[in-house]
Protein backbone atom coordinates (compact mmCIF):
# COMPACT_ATOMS: atom_id res chain seq x y z
CA UNK A 1 0.00 0.00 0.00
CA UNK A 2 1.61 3.09 -0.97
CA UNK A 3 1.63 6.09 1.81
CA UNK A 4 0.81 9.78 1.13
CA UNK A 5 1.69 12.00 3.46
CA UNK A 6 -0.84 15.54 2.91
CA UNK A 7 -0.05 18.69 4.58
CA UNK A 8 -3.02 21.06 4.63
CA UNK A 9 -6.36 20.00 4.57
CA UNK A 10 -8.14 23.13 3.98
CA UNK A 11 -11.29 23.87 1.84
CA UNK A 12 -9.21 21.53 -1.44
CA UNK A 13 -6.77 19.88 0.64
CA UNK A 14 -9.31 18.36 2.95
CA UNK A 15 -11.33 16.91 -0.17
CA UNK A 16 -8.42 15.96 -2.01
CA UNK A 17 -6.83 13.67 0.77
CA UNK A 18 -10.37 12.24 1.07
CA UNK A 19 -10.28 10.90 -2.21
CA UNK A 20 -6.69 9.60 -2.17
CA UNK A 21 -7.89 7.12 0.98
CA UNK A 22 -11.30 6.10 -1.08
CA UNK A 23 -8.59 5.34 -4.08
CA UNK A 24 -6.67 2.75 -1.51
CA UNK A 25 -3.96 5.20 -0.46
CA UNK A 26 -2.90 5.13 3.12
CA UNK A 27 -3.09 9.05 3.91
CA UNK A 28 -1.10 10.68 6.62
CA UNK A 29 -2.81 14.10 7.34
CA UNK A 30 -1.46 17.11 9.18
CA UNK A 31 -3.14 20.53 9.04
CA UNK A 32 -2.40 23.24 11.88
CA UNK A 33 -6.09 23.34 13.09
CA UNK A 34 -7.09 19.90 14.67
CA UNK A 35 -10.61 19.68 13.35
CA UNK A 36 -9.53 19.01 9.93
CA UNK A 37 -7.23 15.85 11.11
CA UNK A 38 -9.92 14.77 12.67
CA UNK A 39 -12.01 15.07 9.12
CA UNK A 40 -9.90 13.35 7.47
CA UNK A 41 -9.66 10.61 10.27
CA UNK A 42 -13.21 10.07 9.67
CA UNK A 43 -12.65 9.59 6.42
CA UNK A 44 -10.68 6.86 6.69
CA UNK A 45 -7.08 8.84 6.45
CA UNK A 46 -4.86 9.06 9.73
CA UNK A 47 -3.64 12.17 11.63
CA UNK A 48 -0.52 13.35 12.44
CA UNK A 49 0.51 16.15 14.72
CA UNK A 50 3.38 17.46 13.16
CA UNK A 51 4.96 17.89 9.32
CA UNK A 52 7.51 15.21 10.40
CA UNK A 53 4.90 12.56 11.48
CA UNK A 54 3.27 12.87 8.41
CA UNK A 55 6.11 13.01 6.04
CA UNK A 56 7.98 10.40 7.58
CA UNK A 57 7.86 7.09 5.68
CA UNK A 58 5.73 8.52 3.09
CA UNK A 59 6.06 7.47 -0.39
CA UNK A 60 4.63 10.71 -2.21
CA UNK A 61 3.84 13.46 0.21
CA UNK A 62 1.30 16.05 -1.02
CA UNK A 63 1.40 19.86 0.19
CA UNK A 64 -1.36 21.98 -0.36
CA UNK A 65 -1.32 25.59 1.33
CA UNK A 66 -2.01 28.98 1.34
CA UNK A 67 1.02 31.01 -0.30
CA UNK A 68 4.88 31.31 -0.92
CA UNK A 69 5.91 31.97 2.23
CA UNK A 70 3.95 28.59 3.84
CA UNK A 71 5.88 26.76 1.34
CA UNK A 72 9.20 27.93 2.21
CA UNK A 73 8.56 27.25 5.46
CA UNK A 74 6.34 23.73 5.39
CA UNK A 75 8.91 22.74 2.88
CA UNK A 76 12.01 23.98 3.86
CA UNK A 77 12.31 24.95 7.31
CA UNK A 78 13.85 23.16 10.17
CA UNK A 79 11.22 20.56 10.82
CA UNK A 80 10.02 20.81 7.69
CA UNK A 81 9.56 18.70 4.93
CA UNK A 82 12.79 17.67 3.52
CA UNK A 83 14.70 17.31 7.00
CA UNK A 84 12.29 14.01 7.42
CA UNK A 85 11.11 12.76 4.06
CA UNK A 86 12.33 9.67 3.04
CA UNK A 87 15.32 9.50 0.50
CA UNK A 88 13.28 9.10 -3.19
CA UNK A 89 10.59 10.06 -2.45
CA UNK A 90 8.42 12.14 -4.35
CA UNK A 91 6.83 15.95 -3.68
CA UNK A 92 3.71 16.80 -5.33
CA UNK A 93 2.91 20.82 -4.21
CA UNK A 94 -0.29 21.37 -5.16
CA UNK A 95 -0.09 25.01 -3.82
CA UNK A 96 -0.16 28.25 -5.88
CA UNK A 97 2.85 30.11 -5.28
CA UNK A 98 5.41 32.04 -7.26
CA UNK A 99 6.97 29.96 -10.20
CA UNK A 100 10.48 30.92 -8.45
CA UNK A 101 9.77 29.75 -4.98
CA UNK A 102 8.72 26.33 -6.65
CA UNK A 103 11.92 26.12 -8.43
CA UNK A 104 13.74 26.72 -5.42
CA UNK A 105 11.96 23.89 -3.56
CA UNK A 106 13.16 21.91 -6.59
CA UNK A 107 16.51 22.41 -6.08
CA UNK A 108 16.45 21.73 -2.45
CA UNK A 109 14.60 18.78 -2.88
CA UNK A 110 16.85 17.58 -5.34
CA UNK A 111 19.68 18.01 -2.74
CA UNK A 112 17.54 15.91 -0.28
CA UNK A 113 17.30 13.05 -2.98
CA UNK A 114 13.74 14.12 -3.10
CA UNK A 115 11.77 14.49 -6.90
CA UNK A 116 9.78 17.74 -6.53
CA UNK A 117 6.72 18.62 -8.35
CA UNK A 118 4.71 21.93 -8.68
CA UNK A 119 1.19 20.86 -9.23
CA UNK A 120 -1.41 23.64 -8.74
CA UNK A 121 -5.04 23.18 -9.70
CA UNK A 122 -7.89 25.03 -10.94
CA UNK A 123 -11.58 23.68 -10.59
CA UNK A 124 -12.38 25.13 -7.01
CA UNK A 125 -13.94 23.17 -4.25
CA UNK A 126 -16.15 21.63 -5.91
CA UNK A 127 -13.14 20.29 -8.60
CA UNK A 128 -11.72 19.17 -5.23
CA UNK A 129 -14.56 17.11 -3.78
CA UNK A 130 -15.31 15.37 -7.56
CA UNK A 131 -11.74 14.55 -8.27
CA UNK A 132 -12.16 16.24 -11.68
CA UNK A 133 -9.41 19.45 -11.00
CA UNK A 134 -7.15 20.84 -13.80
CA UNK A 135 -3.76 19.97 -12.42
CA UNK A 136 -0.69 21.90 -14.05
CA UNK A 137 2.22 20.38 -13.46
CA UNK A 138 5.97 21.44 -13.97
CA UNK A 139 9.09 19.42 -13.05
CA UNK A 140 10.87 16.47 -14.31
CA UNK A 141 9.35 13.92 -17.03
CA UNK A 142 10.14 10.99 -14.89
CA UNK A 143 8.97 12.61 -11.56
CA UNK A 144 5.37 13.67 -13.61
CA UNK A 145 5.15 9.76 -14.80
CA UNK A 146 5.72 8.63 -10.68
CA UNK A 147 3.21 11.18 -10.00
CA UNK A 148 0.56 10.30 -12.58
CA UNK A 149 -1.86 7.81 -10.90
CA UNK A 150 -1.86 10.18 -7.58
CA UNK A 151 -2.88 12.89 -9.71
CA UNK A 152 -5.39 10.84 -11.67
CA UNK A 153 -7.31 10.37 -8.16
CA UNK A 154 -7.52 14.26 -8.03
CA UNK A 155 -8.12 15.93 -11.38
CA UNK A 156 -9.86 15.10 -14.65
CA UNK A 157 -7.55 16.90 -16.37
CA UNK A 158 -3.54 16.10 -15.31
CA UNK A 159 -1.11 17.89 -18.38
CA UNK A 160 2.64 18.28 -17.86
CA UNK A 161 3.50 21.41 -18.87
CA UNK A 162 7.32 22.26 -18.56
CA UNK A 163 9.98 21.87 -15.74
CA UNK A 164 10.09 22.97 -12.85
CA UNK A 165 8.19 26.17 -11.97
CA UNK A 166 5.88 26.16 -15.25
CA UNK A 167 3.11 24.15 -13.58
CA UNK A 168 3.03 27.69 -11.28
CA UNK A 169 3.14 29.83 -14.58
CA UNK A 170 0.19 28.26 -16.28
CA UNK A 171 -1.69 28.26 -13.03
CA UNK A 172 -0.37 32.46 -13.10
CA UNK A 173 -2.09 32.32 -16.87
CA UNK A 174 -5.33 30.50 -15.16
CA UNK A 175 -5.87 32.99 -12.32
CA UNK A 176 -5.14 35.80 -15.03
CA UNK A 177 -8.00 34.49 -17.26
CA UNK A 178 -10.37 33.24 -14.34
CA UNK A 179 -10.04 36.88 -12.82
CA UNK A 180 -10.31 39.10 -16.07
CA UNK A 181 -13.80 36.53 -17.26
CA UNK A 182 -15.27 37.23 -14.11
CA UNK A 183 -15.16 40.99 -14.34
CA UNK A 184 -16.16 41.06 -17.90
CA UNK A 185 -19.37 39.12 -16.92
CA UNK A 186 -19.73 41.25 -13.72
CA UNK A 187 -19.42 44.38 -16.07
CA UNK A 188 -22.08 42.53 -18.91
CA UNK A 189 -24.42 41.83 -16.06
CA UNK A 190 -24.53 45.34 -14.95
CA UNK A 191 -24.98 46.83 -17.94
CA UNK A 192 -27.56 44.09 -19.05
CA UNK A 193 -29.63 44.68 -16.19
CA UNK A 194 -29.17 48.67 -16.38
CA UNK A 195 -30.48 48.00 -19.88
CA UNK A 196 -33.78 46.11 -18.06
CA UNK A 197 -32.89 42.77 -20.08
CA UNK A 198 -33.60 39.55 -18.74
CA UNK A 199 -30.33 39.13 -17.63
CA UNK A 200 -31.07 34.87 -16.99
CA UNK A 201 -32.01 34.84 -20.37
CA UNK A 202 -28.86 36.77 -21.74
CA UNK A 203 -27.02 34.30 -19.16
CA UNK A 204 -28.41 31.87 -21.35
CA UNK A 205 -28.06 32.59 -24.57
CA UNK A 206 -24.16 34.47 -23.89
CA UNK A 207 -23.25 30.58 -22.84
CA UNK A 208 -24.39 29.42 -25.92
CA UNK A 209 -21.89 31.49 -28.36
CA UNK A 210 -18.71 32.12 -28.86
CA UNK A 211 -18.84 34.17 -25.58
CA UNK A 212 -19.43 31.21 -23.51
CA UNK A 213 -17.39 30.39 -20.82
CA UNK A 214 -17.30 28.17 -17.34
CA UNK A 215 -17.60 31.43 -15.45
CA UNK A 216 -21.25 32.15 -17.03
CA UNK A 217 -21.87 28.20 -17.00
CA UNK A 218 -20.79 28.49 -13.15
CA UNK A 219 -20.97 31.52 -11.47
CA UNK A 220 -23.59 34.10 -13.38
CA UNK A 221 -26.53 32.85 -11.63
CA UNK A 222 -24.57 33.25 -8.02
CA UNK A 223 -23.68 36.59 -9.38
CA UNK A 224 -27.28 37.99 -10.73
CA UNK A 225 -28.75 36.66 -7.27
CA UNK A 226 -25.77 38.56 -5.41
CA UNK A 227 -24.63 35.54 -3.58
CA UNK A 228 -20.48 35.88 -2.37
CA UNK A 229 -20.00 32.67 0.15
CA UNK A 230 -17.10 31.54 -1.14
CA UNK A 231 -16.02 29.75 -3.16
CA UNK A 232 -12.82 31.42 -3.71
CA UNK A 233 -12.12 34.34 -1.83
CA UNK A 234 -10.92 37.62 -2.76
CA UNK A 235 -7.98 38.25 -0.42
CA UNK A 236 -6.54 34.48 -2.46
CA UNK A 237 -7.50 35.82 -5.94
CA UNK A 238 -5.40 38.99 -5.44
CA UNK A 239 -2.41 37.15 -3.68
CA UNK A 240 -2.35 34.94 -7.02
CA UNK A 241 -3.06 38.13 -9.25
CA UNK A 242 0.21 39.94 -7.62
CA UNK A 243 2.05 36.33 -8.83
CA UNK A 244 0.74 36.91 -12.63
CA UNK A 245 1.71 41.19 -12.50
CA UNK A 246 5.42 40.24 -10.94
CA UNK A 247 5.67 37.12 -13.37
CA UNK A 248 4.38 39.15 -16.11
CA UNK A 249 7.25 42.13 -15.79
CA UNK A 250 9.35 40.16 -15.06
CA UNK A 251 9.38 38.05 -18.61
CA UNK A 252 8.84 41.69 -19.96
CA UNK A 253 4.82 41.24 -20.83
CA UNK A 254 2.55 43.54 -20.93
CA UNK A 255 -0.57 42.59 -19.96
CA UNK A 256 -3.47 45.29 -20.14
CA UNK A 257 -6.32 43.58 -19.15
CA UNK A 258 -4.76 41.36 -16.38
CA UNK A 259 -2.70 43.85 -15.11
CA UNK A 260 -6.58 46.31 -14.60
CA UNK A 261 -8.07 43.42 -13.49
CA UNK A 262 -5.16 43.04 -10.55
CA UNK A 263 -6.27 46.87 -9.73
CA UNK A 264 -9.73 46.08 -9.60
CA UNK A 265 -9.14 42.71 -7.37
CA UNK A 266 -7.08 44.70 -5.31
CA UNK A 267 -9.59 47.19 -4.83
CA UNK A 268 -12.17 45.22 -3.66
CA UNK A 269 -9.71 43.18 -1.14
CA UNK A 270 -8.50 46.99 0.42
CA UNK A 271 -12.29 47.54 0.90
CA UNK A 272 -12.60 44.86 2.87
CA UNK A 273 -14.63 42.36 0.97
CA UNK A 274 -11.23 40.05 1.17
CA UNK A 275 -13.70 37.02 2.24
CA UNK A 276 -15.96 37.26 -0.53
CA UNK A 277 -15.87 34.71 -3.17
CA UNK A 278 -14.22 36.25 -6.22
CA UNK A 279 -17.80 36.83 -8.01
CA UNK A 280 -17.89 39.99 -6.10
CA UNK A 281 -15.97 41.19 -8.79
CA UNK A 282 -19.82 42.05 -9.62
CA UNK A 283 -19.93 44.63 -6.68
CA UNK A 284 -17.27 47.02 -7.26
CA UNK A 285 -18.76 47.35 -11.03
CA UNK A 286 -21.85 48.26 -9.20
CA UNK A 287 -19.89 50.80 -7.10
CA UNK A 288 -18.35 52.23 -9.76
CA UNK A 289 -21.29 52.60 -11.58
CA UNK A 290 -23.24 54.16 -8.94
CA UNK A 291 -25.64 51.30 -8.20
CA UNK A 292 -24.37 50.20 -4.71
CA UNK B 1 -44.44 26.68 -48.44
CA UNK B 2 -43.36 29.72 -46.31
CA UNK B 3 -42.15 32.34 -48.46
CA UNK B 4 -38.46 34.24 -47.25
CA UNK B 5 -36.94 37.30 -48.67
CA UNK B 6 -33.34 37.56 -47.15
CA UNK B 7 -31.02 40.30 -47.30
CA UNK B 8 -27.38 40.42 -47.08
CA UNK B 9 -25.82 37.18 -48.45
CA UNK B 10 -22.57 37.28 -46.82
CA UNK B 11 -19.97 35.70 -45.04
CA UNK B 12 -22.90 34.91 -42.04
CA UNK B 13 -25.86 35.66 -44.20
CA UNK B 14 -25.23 33.02 -47.34
CA UNK B 15 -24.95 29.89 -45.54
CA UNK B 16 -28.11 31.20 -43.16
CA UNK B 17 -30.26 31.52 -46.89
CA UNK B 18 -28.71 28.16 -47.72
CA UNK B 19 -30.05 26.23 -44.32
CA UNK B 20 -33.57 28.33 -45.15
CA UNK B 21 -33.73 26.63 -48.29
CA UNK B 22 -32.72 23.20 -47.58
CA UNK B 23 -35.42 23.37 -44.31
CA UNK B 24 -37.83 23.67 -47.24
CA UNK B 25 -38.52 27.58 -47.65
CA UNK B 26 -39.00 29.15 -50.55
CA UNK B 27 -36.01 31.81 -50.49
CA UNK B 28 -35.85 34.85 -52.30
CA UNK B 29 -32.00 36.26 -51.86
CA UNK B 30 -30.67 39.76 -52.36
CA UNK B 31 -27.39 40.75 -52.27
CA UNK B 32 -25.28 44.12 -53.87
CA UNK B 33 -23.35 42.24 -55.06
CA UNK B 34 -24.31 39.62 -57.76
CA UNK B 35 -22.05 37.01 -57.25
CA UNK B 36 -23.33 36.17 -53.68
CA UNK B 37 -27.12 35.57 -54.75
CA UNK B 38 -25.67 33.76 -57.88
CA UNK B 39 -24.59 31.15 -54.76
CA UNK B 40 -27.88 30.94 -53.55
CA UNK B 41 -29.41 30.14 -56.78
CA UNK B 42 -27.02 27.36 -56.77
CA UNK B 43 -28.11 25.80 -53.25
CA UNK B 44 -31.51 25.99 -54.74
CA UNK B 45 -32.64 29.69 -53.80
CA UNK B 46 -33.99 31.96 -56.05
CA UNK B 47 -32.52 35.49 -56.97
CA UNK B 48 -33.80 39.14 -56.70
CA UNK B 49 -31.83 41.71 -58.38
CA UNK B 50 -33.62 44.79 -55.69
CA UNK B 51 -34.50 44.52 -52.23
CA UNK B 52 -38.17 45.45 -53.41
CA UNK B 53 -38.08 42.21 -55.63
CA UNK B 54 -36.82 40.23 -52.74
CA UNK B 55 -39.41 41.44 -49.77
CA UNK B 56 -42.77 41.72 -52.07
CA UNK B 57 -45.04 38.89 -50.57
CA UNK B 58 -42.48 37.52 -48.40
CA UNK B 59 -43.91 36.28 -45.25
CA UNK B 60 -40.75 36.46 -43.64
CA UNK B 61 -37.86 38.81 -44.48
CA UNK B 62 -34.38 38.35 -43.35
CA UNK B 63 -31.91 41.08 -43.18
CA UNK B 64 -27.95 40.54 -42.16
CA UNK B 65 -26.11 43.51 -42.88
CA UNK B 66 -22.93 45.13 -41.48
CA UNK B 67 -23.73 48.08 -39.15
CA UNK B 68 -26.44 50.18 -38.20
CA UNK B 69 -26.78 52.91 -41.16
CA UNK B 70 -27.11 49.74 -43.94
CA UNK B 71 -29.85 48.69 -41.93
CA UNK B 72 -31.48 52.19 -42.12
CA UNK B 73 -31.10 52.29 -45.65
CA UNK B 74 -31.90 48.89 -46.39
CA UNK B 75 -35.24 48.94 -43.80
CA UNK B 76 -36.26 52.21 -43.79
CA UNK B 77 -35.31 54.01 -47.64
CA UNK B 78 -37.19 54.30 -50.06
CA UNK B 79 -37.25 51.51 -52.01
CA UNK B 80 -36.51 49.56 -49.00
CA UNK B 81 -38.03 46.60 -46.97
CA UNK B 82 -41.26 48.81 -45.00
CA UNK B 83 -41.90 50.41 -48.57
CA UNK B 84 -42.32 47.01 -50.43
CA UNK B 85 -43.49 44.25 -47.73
CA UNK B 86 -46.80 43.27 -47.46
CA UNK B 87 -49.11 44.04 -44.96
CA UNK B 88 -48.99 41.41 -41.94
CA UNK B 89 -45.10 40.25 -43.35
CA UNK B 90 -42.37 39.26 -39.97
CA UNK B 91 -39.26 41.15 -40.29
CA UNK B 92 -36.15 39.78 -38.55
CA UNK B 93 -33.26 41.95 -38.34
CA UNK B 94 -29.89 39.29 -37.50
CA UNK B 95 -27.75 42.75 -38.01
CA UNK B 96 -25.83 43.38 -35.02
CA UNK B 97 -26.64 47.49 -34.94
CA UNK B 98 -27.49 50.13 -32.39
CA UNK B 99 -29.96 49.10 -30.33
CA UNK B 100 -31.78 52.35 -30.62
CA UNK B 101 -31.67 51.85 -34.35
CA UNK B 102 -33.55 48.67 -33.45
CA UNK B 103 -36.12 50.37 -31.28
CA UNK B 104 -36.54 53.02 -34.80
CA UNK B 105 -36.92 49.91 -37.10
CA UNK B 106 -39.75 48.31 -35.17
CA UNK B 107 -41.05 51.43 -34.36
CA UNK B 108 -42.00 52.13 -38.57
CA UNK B 109 -42.43 48.92 -39.20
CA UNK B 110 -45.20 48.56 -36.83
CA UNK B 111 -46.70 52.19 -38.44
CA UNK B 112 -46.23 49.98 -41.66
CA UNK B 113 -48.67 46.72 -39.92
CA UNK B 114 -45.13 44.97 -39.90
CA UNK B 115 -43.93 42.69 -36.97
CA UNK B 116 -40.11 43.80 -36.65
CA UNK B 117 -37.62 41.62 -34.47
CA UNK B 118 -33.97 42.21 -33.71
CA UNK B 119 -32.27 38.70 -33.80
CA UNK B 120 -28.63 39.25 -33.94
CA UNK B 121 -26.39 36.11 -33.85
CA UNK B 122 -23.08 34.44 -32.43
CA UNK B 123 -21.20 31.88 -33.22
CA UNK B 124 -19.00 32.85 -36.30
CA UNK B 125 -19.22 31.25 -39.75
CA UNK B 126 -19.00 27.75 -38.85
CA UNK B 127 -21.94 28.58 -36.49
CA UNK B 128 -24.05 29.99 -39.83
CA UNK B 129 -22.83 27.05 -41.91
CA UNK B 130 -23.52 24.13 -39.14
CA UNK B 131 -27.22 26.30 -38.02
CA UNK B 132 -26.19 26.26 -34.54
CA UNK B 133 -25.83 30.12 -33.93
CA UNK B 134 -26.57 31.63 -30.87
CA UNK B 135 -29.65 34.21 -31.68
CA UNK B 136 -30.55 36.83 -29.37
CA UNK B 137 -33.93 38.03 -29.55
CA UNK B 138 -35.81 41.39 -28.76
CA UNK B 139 -39.12 42.13 -29.83
CA UNK B 140 -42.94 41.50 -29.12
CA UNK B 141 -43.51 37.98 -27.89
CA UNK B 142 -46.00 37.38 -30.21
CA UNK B 143 -43.36 38.07 -33.41
CA UNK B 144 -41.07 35.62 -31.72
CA UNK B 145 -43.50 32.91 -31.35
CA UNK B 146 -44.10 33.87 -35.13
CA UNK B 147 -40.33 33.07 -36.12
CA UNK B 148 -39.11 30.95 -33.49
CA UNK B 149 -39.45 27.36 -36.50
CA UNK B 150 -37.45 30.03 -38.86
CA UNK B 151 -34.76 31.06 -36.16
CA UNK B 152 -34.50 27.39 -35.38
CA UNK B 153 -32.90 26.58 -38.52
CA UNK B 154 -30.66 29.13 -38.54
CA UNK B 155 -29.65 28.47 -34.68
CA UNK B 156 -29.16 26.04 -31.63
CA UNK B 157 -29.86 28.65 -28.73
CA UNK B 158 -32.55 30.79 -29.62
CA UNK B 159 -33.64 33.46 -26.86
CA UNK B 160 -35.95 35.57 -26.65
CA UNK B 161 -34.21 38.39 -24.31
CA UNK B 162 -37.24 41.54 -24.17
CA UNK B 163 -38.32 43.95 -25.77
CA UNK B 164 -36.85 45.28 -29.49
CA UNK B 165 -33.58 46.47 -28.95
CA UNK B 166 -33.08 44.09 -25.84
CA UNK B 167 -31.42 41.93 -28.57
CA UNK B 168 -28.66 44.37 -29.33
CA UNK B 169 -27.84 44.78 -25.87
CA UNK B 170 -27.88 41.18 -25.37
CA UNK B 171 -25.28 41.56 -28.34
CA UNK B 172 -23.47 44.46 -27.14
CA UNK B 173 -22.53 42.23 -24.74
CA UNK B 174 -21.44 39.44 -26.06
CA UNK B 175 -18.98 40.90 -27.95
CA UNK B 176 -17.54 42.64 -25.10
CA UNK B 177 -17.23 39.28 -23.83
CA UNK B 178 -15.89 37.77 -26.66
CA UNK B 179 -12.71 40.47 -27.38
CA UNK B 180 -12.06 40.93 -23.74
CA UNK B 181 -11.48 36.70 -23.51
CA UNK B 182 -9.60 37.13 -26.79
CA UNK B 183 -7.45 39.71 -25.50
CA UNK B 184 -7.04 37.93 -21.79
CA UNK B 185 -5.88 34.27 -24.20
CA UNK B 186 -3.71 36.88 -26.24
CA UNK B 187 -2.73 37.69 -23.31
CA UNK B 188 -1.79 34.62 -21.40
CA UNK B 189 -0.20 33.08 -24.54
CA UNK B 190 2.50 35.64 -24.60
CA UNK B 191 3.29 35.19 -21.18
CA UNK B 192 3.57 31.80 -21.21
CA UNK B 193 5.41 31.78 -24.35
CA UNK B 194 8.10 34.16 -23.15
CA UNK B 195 8.67 32.02 -19.68
CA UNK B 196 9.42 28.95 -22.20
CA UNK B 197 6.08 27.04 -21.27
CA UNK B 198 4.57 24.41 -24.01
CA UNK B 199 1.58 26.22 -24.73
CA UNK B 200 -0.18 23.82 -26.84
CA UNK B 201 0.39 21.73 -23.10
CA UNK B 202 -1.28 24.87 -21.40
CA UNK B 203 -4.30 25.23 -23.83
CA UNK B 204 -5.58 22.05 -22.61
CA UNK B 205 -5.20 22.12 -19.34
CA UNK B 206 -6.80 25.60 -18.98
CA UNK B 207 -9.13 24.72 -20.94
CA UNK B 208 -10.11 21.63 -18.42
CA UNK B 209 -10.54 24.02 -15.68
CA UNK B 210 -12.30 27.60 -14.69
CA UNK B 211 -10.59 29.58 -17.07
CA UNK B 212 -12.27 27.00 -20.02
CA UNK B 213 -13.88 29.16 -22.74
CA UNK B 214 -14.70 28.61 -26.55
CA UNK B 215 -12.03 31.14 -27.24
CA UNK B 216 -9.56 28.87 -25.60
CA UNK B 217 -11.63 25.24 -27.45
CA UNK B 218 -11.82 27.12 -31.07
CA UNK B 219 -9.22 29.89 -31.44
CA UNK B 220 -6.26 29.37 -29.31
CA UNK B 221 -4.17 26.89 -31.26
CA UNK B 222 -4.89 29.08 -34.75
CA UNK B 223 -3.61 32.30 -32.62
CA UNK B 224 -0.76 30.48 -31.05
CA UNK B 225 0.17 29.45 -35.00
CA UNK B 226 -0.01 32.71 -35.66
CA UNK B 227 -3.23 32.05 -38.27
CA UNK B 228 -5.37 35.33 -38.81
CA UNK B 229 -7.32 34.94 -41.31
CA UNK B 230 -11.32 36.19 -40.92
CA UNK B 231 -13.30 34.68 -38.94
CA UNK B 232 -14.30 37.81 -37.92
CA UNK B 233 -12.71 40.88 -38.80
CA UNK B 234 -11.11 43.09 -36.35
CA UNK B 235 -13.42 46.34 -38.56
CA UNK B 236 -16.44 44.91 -37.11
CA UNK B 237 -15.54 44.05 -33.89
CA UNK B 238 -14.60 46.92 -33.58
CA UNK B 239 -17.22 48.80 -34.97
CA UNK B 240 -19.44 46.60 -31.97
CA UNK B 241 -16.82 47.32 -29.23
CA UNK B 242 -18.26 51.11 -30.14
CA UNK B 243 -21.75 50.26 -29.93
CA UNK B 244 -20.78 48.49 -26.58
CA UNK B 245 -19.62 51.37 -24.94
CA UNK B 246 -21.52 53.93 -26.15
CA UNK B 247 -24.48 52.07 -24.66
CA UNK B 248 -22.79 51.39 -21.69
CA UNK B 249 -22.28 55.03 -21.04
CA UNK B 250 -25.69 55.50 -21.90
CA UNK B 251 -27.05 53.52 -19.06
CA UNK B 252 -24.10 54.83 -16.99
CA UNK B 253 -22.49 51.95 -16.30
CA UNK B 254 -18.44 51.56 -15.86
CA UNK B 255 -16.95 48.71 -17.92
CA UNK B 256 -13.25 49.14 -16.85
CA UNK B 257 -12.25 45.94 -18.80
CA UNK B 258 -14.97 46.34 -21.94
CA UNK B 259 -13.46 50.11 -22.49
CA UNK B 260 -9.72 48.81 -21.81
CA UNK B 261 -10.54 46.03 -24.77
CA UNK B 262 -12.08 48.49 -27.39
CA UNK B 263 -9.09 50.83 -27.09
CA UNK B 264 -6.43 47.68 -27.78
CA UNK B 265 -9.20 46.39 -31.00
CA UNK B 266 -9.08 50.11 -31.78
CA UNK B 267 -5.65 50.10 -31.79
CA UNK B 268 -5.19 47.00 -33.70
CA UNK B 269 -7.37 48.45 -36.24
CA UNK B 270 -5.92 52.05 -36.57
CA UNK B 271 -2.64 50.35 -37.33
CA UNK B 272 -4.32 48.71 -40.67
CA UNK B 273 -4.77 45.22 -39.34
CA UNK B 274 -8.74 45.53 -39.50
CA UNK B 275 -9.24 42.82 -42.12
CA UNK B 276 -7.38 40.12 -39.90
CA UNK B 277 -9.47 37.84 -37.69
CA UNK B 278 -9.96 39.51 -34.02
CA UNK B 279 -7.43 36.62 -32.79
CA UNK B 280 -4.78 39.36 -34.15
CA UNK B 281 -5.12 40.86 -30.30
CA UNK B 282 -2.01 38.67 -30.29
CA UNK B 283 -0.22 40.60 -32.55
CA UNK B 284 -1.20 44.22 -30.17
CA UNK B 285 0.30 42.16 -27.20
CA UNK B 286 3.53 40.90 -28.71
CA UNK B 287 3.84 44.27 -30.47
CA UNK B 288 3.32 46.10 -26.86
CA UNK B 289 5.69 43.50 -25.03
CA UNK B 290 8.45 44.44 -27.92
CA UNK B 291 8.35 41.14 -29.79
CA UNK B 292 6.62 41.91 -32.84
Amino acid sequence: MIAVGFIGLGVMGGPMAANLVRAGYDVVGYNRSRSKVDDLVAAGGKAASSVAEAVRGADVIVTMLPDSPDVRTVVLGENGVLANASDGALLVDCSTIRPDVSRDVADAASGNGIRALDAPVSGGEQGAIDGTLSIMVGGPADAFDAAKPVLDVLGGTVVHVGPSGAGQTVKAANQLIVAGTIELVAESLVFLKAHGVDTEAAIRVLAGGLAGNRILDRKAAAMTSREFTPGFRVELHHKDLGIVTSAAREAGVVIPLGAAVAELMAALNARGDGALDHGALLKLVELLSGRA
